[in-house]
Protein backbone atom coordinates (compact mmCIF):
# COMPACT_ATOMS: atom_id res chain seq x y z
CA UNK A 1 0.00 0.00 0.00
CA UNK A 2 0.79 3.50 0.18
CA UNK A 3 -0.05 6.82 1.86
CA UNK A 4 0.42 10.49 0.23
CA UNK A 5 -1.75 13.56 1.00
CA UNK A 6 -1.54 16.67 -1.47
CA UNK A 7 -3.03 19.89 -0.15
CA UNK A 8 -3.69 23.31 -1.45
CA UNK A 9 -3.56 26.20 1.24
CA UNK A 10 -3.88 29.88 0.22
CA UNK A 11 0.31 30.11 0.90
CA UNK A 12 0.82 27.46 -1.61
CA UNK A 13 1.07 23.50 -1.89
CA UNK A 14 2.17 20.93 0.64
CA UNK A 15 2.88 17.17 -0.32
CA UNK A 16 3.97 14.73 1.87
CA UNK A 17 4.13 10.87 0.81
CA UNK A 18 5.57 7.47 2.63
CA UNK A 19 8.17 5.31 1.27
CA UNK A 20 6.44 1.68 1.55
CA UNK A 21 5.86 -1.04 -0.99
CA UNK A 22 4.83 -4.46 -0.86
CA UNK A 23 4.41 -7.58 -2.27
CA UNK A 24 2.73 -9.49 0.76
CA UNK A 25 3.56 -8.31 3.87
CA UNK A 26 6.99 -10.12 3.49
CA UNK A 27 8.40 -8.45 0.82
CA UNK A 28 8.84 -5.20 1.92
CA UNK A 29 10.74 -2.48 0.19
CA UNK A 30 11.55 1.11 0.32
CA UNK A 31 10.59 3.47 -3.02
CA UNK A 32 10.44 7.40 -3.62
CA UNK A 33 6.77 7.62 -4.50
CA UNK A 34 7.51 11.70 -4.98
CA UNK A 35 8.72 13.51 -7.56
CA UNK A 36 9.18 17.48 -8.40
CA UNK A 37 10.53 18.54 -12.01
CA UNK A 38 10.88 22.70 -12.00
CA UNK A 39 12.02 25.56 -14.53
CA UNK A 40 13.06 27.99 -11.73
CA UNK A 41 11.17 30.98 -11.67
CA UNK A 42 8.60 29.71 -14.84
CA UNK A 43 7.13 25.68 -13.11
CA UNK A 44 7.67 23.93 -10.16
CA UNK A 45 5.57 20.52 -10.80
CA UNK A 46 4.93 17.68 -8.44
CA UNK A 47 4.23 13.97 -8.93
CA UNK A 48 2.84 11.69 -6.46
CA UNK A 49 2.18 8.01 -7.12
CA UNK A 50 -0.16 4.92 -5.47
CA UNK A 51 -0.64 1.83 -6.98
CA UNK A 52 1.39 -0.63 -9.00
CA UNK A 53 5.31 0.32 -8.77
CA UNK A 54 6.39 -1.34 -12.45
CA UNK A 55 3.32 0.69 -13.65
CA UNK A 56 4.35 4.03 -11.85
CA UNK A 57 7.90 3.67 -12.29
CA UNK A 58 7.02 2.91 -15.94
CA UNK A 59 5.28 6.61 -16.19
CA UNK A 60 7.92 8.31 -13.98
CA UNK A 61 10.23 7.17 -16.16
CA UNK A 62 9.15 8.47 -19.40
CA UNK A 63 8.38 11.71 -17.72
CA UNK A 64 11.79 12.19 -16.56
CA UNK A 65 13.52 10.52 -19.71
CA UNK A 66 11.22 13.48 -21.83
CA UNK A 67 13.03 16.24 -19.65
CA UNK A 68 15.88 15.15 -20.94
CA UNK A 69 15.47 15.63 -24.01
CA UNK A 70 14.11 19.31 -24.21
CA UNK A 71 13.32 19.64 -28.00
CA UNK A 72 11.22 16.84 -27.71
CA UNK A 73 7.46 18.01 -28.64
CA UNK A 74 5.52 16.65 -26.71
CA UNK A 75 6.74 17.36 -23.30
CA UNK A 76 4.21 18.43 -20.95
CA UNK A 77 6.39 18.89 -17.82
CA UNK A 78 8.28 21.30 -19.35
CA UNK A 79 6.36 23.11 -22.11
CA UNK A 80 2.44 22.41 -21.20
CA UNK A 81 1.25 25.44 -20.99
CA UNK A 82 -1.10 25.00 -18.49
CA UNK A 83 -0.98 22.41 -15.75
CA UNK A 84 -4.78 21.18 -17.07
CA UNK A 85 -2.24 20.29 -19.98
CA UNK A 86 0.24 18.47 -17.71
CA UNK A 87 -2.67 16.45 -15.97
CA UNK A 88 -3.81 15.51 -19.12
CA UNK A 89 -0.67 14.40 -20.72
CA UNK A 90 -0.08 12.74 -17.49
CA UNK A 91 -3.62 11.22 -18.00
CA UNK A 92 -3.10 9.80 -20.90
CA UNK A 93 0.41 8.43 -19.73
CA UNK A 94 -0.81 6.41 -16.87
CA UNK A 95 -3.88 5.31 -18.79
CA UNK A 96 -1.47 3.96 -21.64
CA UNK A 97 0.76 2.03 -19.10
CA UNK A 98 -1.78 -0.09 -17.72
CA UNK A 99 -3.66 -0.73 -21.10
CA UNK A 100 -0.22 -1.79 -22.50
CA UNK A 101 0.73 -4.22 -19.29
CA UNK A 102 -3.09 -5.67 -18.97
CA UNK A 103 -2.53 -6.22 -22.66
CA UNK A 104 0.41 -8.23 -22.51
CA UNK A 105 -1.01 -10.46 -19.62
CA UNK A 106 -4.05 -11.47 -21.16
CA UNK A 107 -6.77 -12.80 -19.10
CA UNK A 108 -4.61 -12.69 -16.07
CA UNK A 109 -4.25 -8.85 -16.60
CA UNK A 110 -7.85 -7.73 -15.86
CA UNK A 111 -8.04 -5.41 -13.33
CA UNK A 112 -4.04 -5.41 -12.41
CA UNK A 113 -1.19 -3.10 -13.18
CA UNK A 114 -3.57 0.00 -11.93
CA UNK A 115 -2.47 3.36 -10.15
CA UNK A 116 -3.26 6.71 -9.18
CA UNK A 117 -1.47 9.75 -9.20
CA UNK A 118 -1.47 13.25 -7.48
CA UNK A 119 -0.35 16.32 -9.46
CA UNK A 120 0.68 19.51 -8.38
CA UNK A 121 2.49 22.32 -9.11
CA UNK A 122 2.12 26.07 -10.43
CA UNK A 123 3.05 27.28 -13.90
CA UNK A 124 3.74 31.20 -13.89
CA UNK A 125 0.63 33.51 -14.47
CA UNK A 126 -1.54 30.78 -12.93
CA UNK A 127 -2.51 29.66 -9.70
CA UNK A 128 -0.87 26.82 -8.23
CA UNK A 129 -3.30 23.90 -8.79
CA UNK A 130 -3.74 20.25 -7.54
CA UNK A 131 -5.08 17.05 -9.39
CA UNK A 132 -6.20 14.07 -9.00
CA UNK A 133 -5.32 11.52 -12.32
CA UNK A 134 -7.16 8.00 -12.17
CA UNK A 135 -6.25 4.96 -13.50
CA UNK A 136 -8.53 5.59 -16.67
CA UNK A 137 -6.76 8.52 -17.19
CA UNK A 138 -9.23 10.99 -16.12
CA UNK A 139 -8.33 13.51 -13.25
CA UNK A 140 -10.32 15.68 -10.81
CA UNK A 141 -9.24 18.96 -9.82
CA UNK A 142 -9.15 20.55 -6.30
CA UNK A 143 -10.69 23.58 -5.14
CA UNK A 144 -11.82 25.56 -1.16
CA UNK A 145 -14.69 22.70 -1.23
CA UNK A 146 -11.97 20.13 -1.07
CA UNK A 147 -8.81 21.56 -0.68
CA UNK A 148 -6.79 17.81 -0.58
CA UNK A 149 -6.33 14.30 -2.36
CA UNK A 150 -4.77 11.39 -0.48
CA UNK A 151 -4.14 8.27 -2.59
CA UNK A 152 -3.39 4.67 -1.32
CA UNK A 153 -4.45 4.07 2.37
CA UNK A 154 -6.53 7.39 2.59
CA UNK A 155 -9.08 6.25 5.70
CA UNK A 156 -7.30 5.92 8.88
CA UNK A 157 -5.72 9.40 8.37
CA UNK A 158 -8.58 11.61 7.20
CA UNK A 159 -10.26 12.58 9.78
CA UNK A 160 -7.79 14.36 11.02
CA UNK A 161 -7.00 16.69 8.02
CA UNK A 162 -10.91 16.85 7.64
CA UNK A 163 -10.92 18.49 10.93
CA UNK A 164 -7.48 20.19 11.25
CA UNK A 165 -7.49 21.89 7.80
CA UNK A 166 -7.92 25.44 7.24
CA UNK A 167 -7.21 26.91 3.99
CA UNK A 168 -5.24 30.05 5.96
CA UNK A 169 -3.09 27.92 7.74
CA UNK A 170 0.63 28.57 8.33
CA UNK A 171 3.14 25.83 6.03
CA UNK A 172 4.75 24.77 9.00
CA UNK A 173 1.00 23.71 11.01
CA UNK A 174 0.04 21.76 7.87
CA UNK A 175 2.92 19.80 7.92
CA UNK A 176 2.48 18.78 11.46
CA UNK A 177 -1.26 18.41 10.66
CA UNK A 178 0.35 15.97 7.39
CA UNK A 179 2.39 14.21 10.27
CA UNK A 180 -0.14 13.39 12.58
CA UNK A 181 -2.55 11.80 9.73
CA UNK A 182 0.70 9.90 8.65
CA UNK A 183 1.53 8.65 11.87
CA UNK A 184 -2.44 7.48 12.67
CA UNK A 185 -2.14 5.95 9.45
CA UNK A 186 1.69 4.08 10.10
CA UNK A 187 0.25 3.25 13.29
CA UNK A 188 -2.65 1.38 11.80
CA UNK A 189 -1.54 -0.06 8.68
CA UNK A 190 2.26 -2.20 7.98
CA UNK A 191 1.92 -1.52 4.44
CA UNK A 192 2.37 2.59 5.32
CA UNK A 193 5.77 3.35 6.82
CA UNK A 194 8.93 5.78 7.12
CA UNK A 195 10.62 7.17 5.66
CA UNK A 196 8.29 9.81 4.53
CA UNK A 197 9.03 12.46 1.91
CA UNK A 198 8.02 16.11 2.31
CA UNK A 199 7.59 19.28 -0.31
CA UNK A 200 6.19 22.31 0.24
CA UNK A 201 5.81 24.54 -3.00
CA UNK A 202 5.25 28.72 -1.66
CA UNK A 203 3.01 30.28 -4.01
CA UNK A 204 4.26 32.80 -6.89
CA UNK A 205 7.91 31.37 -5.95
CA UNK A 206 8.24 28.54 -8.96
CA UNK A 207 10.99 26.09 -6.75
CA UNK A 208 10.29 24.01 -4.16
CA UNK A 209 10.16 25.86 -0.66
CA UNK A 210 11.22 23.30 1.49
CA UNK A 211 11.80 19.40 1.16
CA UNK A 212 12.87 17.17 3.72
CA UNK A 213 12.74 13.24 4.14
CA UNK A 214 11.79 12.18 8.13
CA UNK A 215 13.41 9.04 8.30
CA UNK A 216 13.14 6.60 11.10
CA UNK A 217 15.28 8.53 14.06
CA UNK A 218 13.72 11.53 13.26
CA UNK A 219 13.60 13.46 16.74
CA UNK A 220 10.41 15.67 15.21
CA UNK A 221 8.61 13.10 14.22
CA UNK A 222 8.91 10.59 16.80
CA UNK A 223 8.13 13.77 19.10
CA UNK A 224 4.86 14.24 17.35
CA UNK A 225 3.92 10.75 17.38
CA UNK A 226 5.00 9.77 21.11
CA UNK A 227 3.25 13.63 22.10
CA UNK A 228 0.05 12.88 19.62
CA UNK A 229 -1.47 10.31 22.21
CA UNK A 230 -1.54 12.53 25.15
CA UNK A 231 -3.01 15.05 23.31
CA UNK A 232 -5.84 13.40 22.11
CA UNK A 233 -6.47 12.44 25.57
CA UNK A 234 -6.28 15.74 26.94
CA UNK A 235 -8.48 16.95 24.29
CA UNK A 236 -11.19 13.94 24.90
CA UNK A 237 -10.58 15.04 28.70
CA UNK A 238 -11.78 18.36 27.71
CA UNK A 239 -15.39 17.05 25.63
CA UNK A 240 -18.03 17.18 28.70
CA UNK A 241 -18.42 14.33 29.76
CA UNK A 242 -21.28 11.14 29.45
CA UNK A 243 -23.81 10.31 31.97
CA UNK A 244 -26.09 7.52 32.40
CA UNK A 245 -28.50 9.86 33.85
CA UNK A 246 -29.34 12.36 31.31
CA UNK A 247 -27.31 10.45 28.48
CA UNK A 248 -29.23 12.76 25.69
CA UNK A 249 -27.39 15.53 27.72
CA UNK A 250 -30.19 18.22 28.38
CA UNK A 251 -28.51 19.40 31.20
CA UNK A 252 -25.12 19.49 30.13
CA UNK A 253 -26.03 21.19 27.14
CA UNK A 254 -26.75 24.35 29.26
CA UNK A 255 -23.73 24.35 30.97
CA UNK A 256 -21.82 23.39 27.56
CA UNK A 257 -23.21 26.79 25.91
CA UNK B 1 -21.81 -0.39 5.09
CA UNK B 2 -21.47 -0.38 9.10
CA UNK B 3 -19.90 0.64 11.66
CA UNK B 4 -19.81 -1.46 14.80
CA UNK B 5 -17.07 -1.39 17.53
CA UNK B 6 -16.84 -3.89 21.15
CA UNK B 7 -14.63 -2.61 23.55
CA UNK B 8 -13.63 -4.83 26.83
CA UNK B 9 -12.94 -3.06 29.51
CA UNK B 10 -12.14 -3.78 33.68
CA UNK B 11 -15.39 -2.61 34.27
CA UNK B 12 -17.64 -4.76 31.55
CA UNK B 13 -18.17 -4.39 28.08
CA UNK B 14 -19.41 -1.08 25.50
CA UNK B 15 -20.79 -1.74 22.69
CA UNK B 16 -21.87 0.74 19.92
CA UNK B 17 -23.33 0.22 16.67
CA UNK B 18 -24.73 2.63 14.05
CA UNK B 19 -27.95 1.84 12.03
CA UNK B 20 -27.84 2.44 8.43
CA UNK B 21 -27.88 -0.28 5.73
CA UNK B 22 -27.76 0.49 2.35
CA UNK B 23 -28.03 -0.61 -1.48
CA UNK B 24 -26.38 1.88 -3.48
CA UNK B 25 -26.22 5.23 -2.05
CA UNK B 26 -30.04 5.75 -3.30
CA UNK B 27 -31.16 3.02 -1.16
CA UNK B 28 -30.89 3.88 2.65
CA UNK B 29 -32.72 2.52 5.45
CA UNK B 30 -32.82 2.03 9.24
CA UNK B 31 -32.16 -0.89 10.90
CA UNK B 32 -31.25 -2.15 14.09
CA UNK B 33 -27.74 -3.79 14.00
CA UNK B 34 -27.46 -4.63 17.79
CA UNK B 35 -29.64 -7.05 19.85
CA UNK B 36 -29.34 -8.86 23.64
CA UNK B 37 -30.94 -11.42 25.57
CA UNK B 38 -30.38 -11.88 28.75
CA UNK B 39 -31.26 -14.76 31.78
CA UNK B 40 -31.27 -11.99 35.03
CA UNK B 41 -28.56 -12.43 37.22
CA UNK B 42 -27.08 -15.37 35.10
CA UNK B 43 -26.21 -14.54 31.67
CA UNK B 44 -26.31 -11.30 29.11
CA UNK B 45 -25.45 -11.37 25.37
CA UNK B 46 -25.35 -9.26 23.30
CA UNK B 47 -24.65 -9.45 19.01
CA UNK B 48 -23.86 -6.88 17.22
CA UNK B 49 -24.36 -7.47 12.90
CA UNK B 50 -22.43 -6.47 9.65
CA UNK B 51 -22.62 -7.46 6.38
CA UNK B 52 -25.67 -8.63 4.32
CA UNK B 53 -28.85 -7.84 6.02
CA UNK B 54 -30.66 -10.51 4.83
CA UNK B 55 -27.93 -12.78 6.01
CA UNK B 56 -27.75 -11.16 9.88
CA UNK B 57 -31.55 -10.65 9.93
CA UNK B 58 -31.83 -14.52 8.94
CA UNK B 59 -29.21 -15.67 11.81
CA UNK B 60 -30.87 -13.04 14.57
CA UNK B 61 -34.27 -14.17 13.71
CA UNK B 62 -33.19 -17.75 14.33
CA UNK B 63 -31.64 -17.14 17.47
CA UNK B 64 -34.49 -14.99 18.45
CA UNK B 65 -36.85 -17.72 17.73
CA UNK B 66 -34.79 -20.35 20.16
CA UNK B 67 -35.13 -18.40 22.98
CA UNK B 68 -38.96 -18.51 22.52
CA UNK B 69 -38.68 -22.10 22.73
CA UNK B 70 -36.87 -22.06 25.41
CA UNK B 71 -37.18 -26.38 25.58
CA UNK B 72 -35.37 -26.72 23.06
CA UNK B 73 -32.33 -28.45 23.08
CA UNK B 74 -29.23 -26.42 20.92
CA UNK B 75 -30.66 -23.12 22.82
CA UNK B 76 -27.40 -22.33 22.84
CA UNK B 77 -27.97 -18.24 23.78
CA UNK B 78 -29.95 -19.60 26.55
CA UNK B 79 -27.94 -23.25 27.36
CA UNK B 80 -24.58 -22.90 26.69
CA UNK B 81 -22.48 -23.50 29.04
CA UNK B 82 -20.00 -20.85 28.35
CA UNK B 83 -19.63 -17.86 25.83
CA UNK B 84 -17.15 -20.28 23.32
CA UNK B 85 -20.50 -22.22 23.21
CA UNK B 86 -22.57 -19.58 22.56
CA UNK B 87 -19.61 -18.33 19.71
CA UNK B 88 -19.37 -22.00 18.47
CA UNK B 89 -23.27 -21.71 17.50
CA UNK B 90 -23.60 -18.57 16.18
CA UNK B 91 -21.00 -19.12 13.99
CA UNK B 92 -22.43 -22.39 12.72
CA UNK B 93 -25.44 -20.50 12.50
CA UNK B 94 -23.74 -17.73 10.69
CA UNK B 95 -21.93 -19.90 7.80
CA UNK B 96 -24.64 -22.46 7.08
CA UNK B 97 -27.13 -19.42 6.26
CA UNK B 98 -24.40 -17.84 4.04
CA UNK B 99 -23.57 -21.04 2.27
CA UNK B 100 -27.53 -21.80 2.19
CA UNK B 101 -27.60 -18.36 0.46
CA UNK B 102 -24.95 -19.13 -1.80
CA UNK B 103 -25.90 -22.37 -2.87
CA UNK B 104 -29.41 -21.30 -3.99
CA UNK B 105 -28.05 -19.10 -6.37
CA UNK B 106 -25.20 -20.36 -8.10
CA UNK B 107 -22.73 -19.04 -10.06
CA UNK B 108 -24.47 -15.71 -9.18
CA UNK B 109 -24.18 -16.45 -5.42
CA UNK B 110 -20.44 -16.80 -4.45
CA UNK B 111 -18.89 -14.22 -2.68
CA UNK B 112 -22.30 -12.71 -1.87
CA UNK B 113 -24.37 -12.48 1.12
CA UNK B 114 -21.42 -12.60 3.75
CA UNK B 115 -21.50 -11.20 7.31
CA UNK B 116 -19.97 -11.06 10.36
CA UNK B 117 -21.01 -10.57 14.01
CA UNK B 118 -19.14 -9.03 17.39
CA UNK B 119 -20.36 -11.00 20.33
CA UNK B 120 -19.97 -10.20 23.74
CA UNK B 121 -21.63 -11.32 27.26
CA UNK B 122 -21.13 -12.97 30.28
CA UNK B 123 -22.02 -15.96 31.98
CA UNK B 124 -22.10 -16.44 35.85
CA UNK B 125 -18.90 -18.00 37.16
CA UNK B 126 -17.10 -16.59 34.53
CA UNK B 127 -15.34 -13.48 32.99
CA UNK B 128 -16.85 -11.31 30.66
CA UNK B 129 -15.86 -12.08 27.15
CA UNK B 130 -16.06 -10.34 23.59
CA UNK B 131 -15.74 -12.22 19.96
CA UNK B 132 -15.29 -11.95 16.57
CA UNK B 133 -17.33 -14.44 14.25
CA UNK B 134 -16.44 -14.47 10.80
CA UNK B 135 -18.01 -15.60 7.93
CA UNK B 136 -16.70 -18.87 7.88
CA UNK B 137 -17.89 -19.13 11.24
CA UNK B 138 -14.77 -19.30 13.04
CA UNK B 139 -14.06 -16.65 15.41
CA UNK B 140 -11.19 -14.79 17.72
CA UNK B 141 -11.67 -13.60 21.15
CA UNK B 142 -10.16 -10.14 22.40
CA UNK B 143 -7.48 -9.83 25.13
CA UNK B 144 -5.69 -6.90 27.07
CA UNK B 145 -3.61 -6.61 23.96
CA UNK B 146 -6.29 -6.32 21.36
CA UNK B 147 -9.42 -5.11 23.82
CA UNK B 148 -11.66 -4.31 21.24
CA UNK B 149 -13.12 -5.27 17.56
CA UNK B 150 -14.27 -3.60 14.67
CA UNK B 151 -16.76 -4.61 12.08
CA UNK B 152 -17.91 -2.75 8.89
CA UNK B 153 -16.17 0.58 8.05
CA UNK B 154 -13.34 0.36 10.60
CA UNK B 155 -10.41 2.27 9.43
CA UNK B 156 -11.28 6.10 10.07
CA UNK B 157 -12.82 5.61 13.18
CA UNK B 158 -9.66 3.20 14.32
CA UNK B 159 -7.06 5.68 14.93
CA UNK B 160 -8.99 7.66 18.01
CA UNK B 161 -9.66 4.19 19.76
CA UNK B 162 -5.85 3.07 19.33
CA UNK B 163 -4.54 6.31 21.51
CA UNK B 164 -7.96 6.82 23.52
CA UNK B 165 -8.29 3.21 25.29
CA UNK B 166 -7.42 2.18 28.54
CA UNK B 167 -8.48 -0.48 30.15
CA UNK B 168 -9.45 1.08 33.03
CA UNK B 169 -11.29 3.37 31.98
CA UNK B 170 -14.50 4.83 33.16
CA UNK B 171 -17.83 3.64 30.84
CA UNK B 172 -18.61 6.79 30.70
CA UNK B 173 -15.31 7.85 29.26
CA UNK B 174 -15.62 4.82 26.75
CA UNK B 175 -18.58 5.81 25.59
CA UNK B 176 -17.41 9.19 24.91
CA UNK B 177 -14.44 7.96 22.93
CA UNK B 178 -16.98 5.75 20.77
CA UNK B 179 -18.85 8.91 20.15
CA UNK B 180 -15.77 10.35 18.80
CA UNK B 181 -14.90 7.73 16.52
CA UNK B 182 -18.07 7.30 15.22
CA UNK B 183 -18.93 10.85 14.82
CA UNK B 184 -15.35 10.93 12.59
CA UNK B 185 -16.42 7.92 10.42
CA UNK B 186 -19.56 9.30 10.17
CA UNK B 187 -18.04 12.33 9.08
CA UNK B 188 -16.21 10.98 6.60
CA UNK B 189 -18.56 7.63 5.08
CA UNK B 190 -22.10 8.12 4.09
CA UNK B 191 -22.50 4.65 4.92
CA UNK B 192 -22.37 4.99 8.37
CA UNK B 193 -24.99 7.09 9.83
CA UNK B 194 -27.25 8.00 13.11
CA UNK B 195 -29.28 6.31 15.16
CA UNK B 196 -26.32 4.51 17.26
CA UNK B 197 -27.32 1.94 19.73
CA UNK B 198 -25.53 1.90 23.05
CA UNK B 199 -25.12 -0.92 25.52
CA UNK B 200 -23.05 -1.08 28.36
CA UNK B 201 -22.40 -4.49 30.26
CA UNK B 202 -21.03 -4.19 33.50
CA UNK B 203 -19.05 -6.71 34.96
CA UNK B 204 -21.65 -9.37 37.15
CA UNK B 205 -24.39 -7.93 36.32
CA UNK B 206 -25.79 -9.71 34.19
CA UNK B 207 -28.51 -7.05 33.28
CA UNK B 208 -27.59 -3.97 31.18
CA UNK B 209 -26.13 -1.20 33.02
CA UNK B 210 -27.09 1.10 30.48
CA UNK B 211 -28.97 1.21 26.95
CA UNK B 212 -29.09 4.31 24.72
CA UNK B 213 -29.85 5.61 21.04
CA UNK B 214 -28.50 8.60 20.15
CA UNK B 215 -30.58 10.37 18.01
CA UNK B 216 -30.28 12.79 14.96
CA UNK B 217 -31.17 15.19 17.32
CA UNK B 218 -29.13 14.12 20.54
CA UNK B 219 -27.87 17.06 22.25
CA UNK B 220 -24.54 15.59 23.53
CA UNK B 221 -23.87 13.87 20.33
CA UNK B 222 -24.19 17.21 18.93
CA UNK B 223 -22.17 18.88 21.36
CA UNK B 224 -19.49 16.03 21.49
CA UNK B 225 -19.22 16.51 17.33
CA UNK B 226 -19.03 20.21 17.09
CA UNK B 227 -16.62 20.52 19.83
CA UNK B 228 -14.36 18.03 18.78
CA UNK B 229 -13.05 20.05 16.21
CA UNK B 230 -12.04 22.77 18.35
CA UNK B 231 -10.48 20.10 20.47
CA UNK B 232 -8.54 18.87 18.30
CA UNK B 233 -7.17 21.67 16.71
CA UNK B 234 -5.70 22.77 20.47
CA UNK B 235 -4.54 19.22 20.52
CA UNK B 236 -2.38 20.10 17.42
CA UNK B 237 -1.61 23.59 18.69
CA UNK B 238 -0.46 22.43 21.75
CA UNK B 239 2.06 19.71 20.01
CA UNK B 240 5.55 21.33 19.20
CA UNK B 241 5.89 23.57 15.82
CA UNK B 242 7.79 22.13 12.53
CA UNK B 243 10.41 24.34 11.68
CA UNK B 244 12.25 24.58 7.84
CA UNK B 245 15.13 25.75 9.62
CA UNK B 246 15.73 22.54 11.78
CA UNK B 247 13.19 19.86 10.45
CA UNK B 248 14.41 17.08 12.31
CA UNK B 249 13.85 18.87 15.68
CA UNK B 250 17.24 18.21 17.37
CA UNK B 251 16.79 21.93 19.18
CA UNK B 252 13.27 21.45 19.37
CA UNK B 253 13.54 18.28 21.06
CA UNK B 254 15.15 19.44 23.81
CA UNK B 255 12.53 21.94 24.59
CA UNK B 256 9.92 19.19 24.75
CA UNK B 257 11.68 17.20 27.23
Amino acid sequence: MTYCVGMVLERGLVLMSDTRTNSGVDNISTFRKMFHWQVPGERVIAVMCAGNLATTQAVISQLEERTKEPDERDNSLIRGRTMFNVATEIGRLLRSTIEDAQRSNGEAGKGRFTASMILAGQIKGMQPRLFMIYPEGNFIEASWDTPFFQIGETKYGRPIILRGYERDMRFEDAVKLLMVSFDSTIKANLSVGLPLDLLVIGKDEFAPLHQYRVTGDDAFFETISSSWGAALRSALDALPSYSFDSPGGSERDRDVD
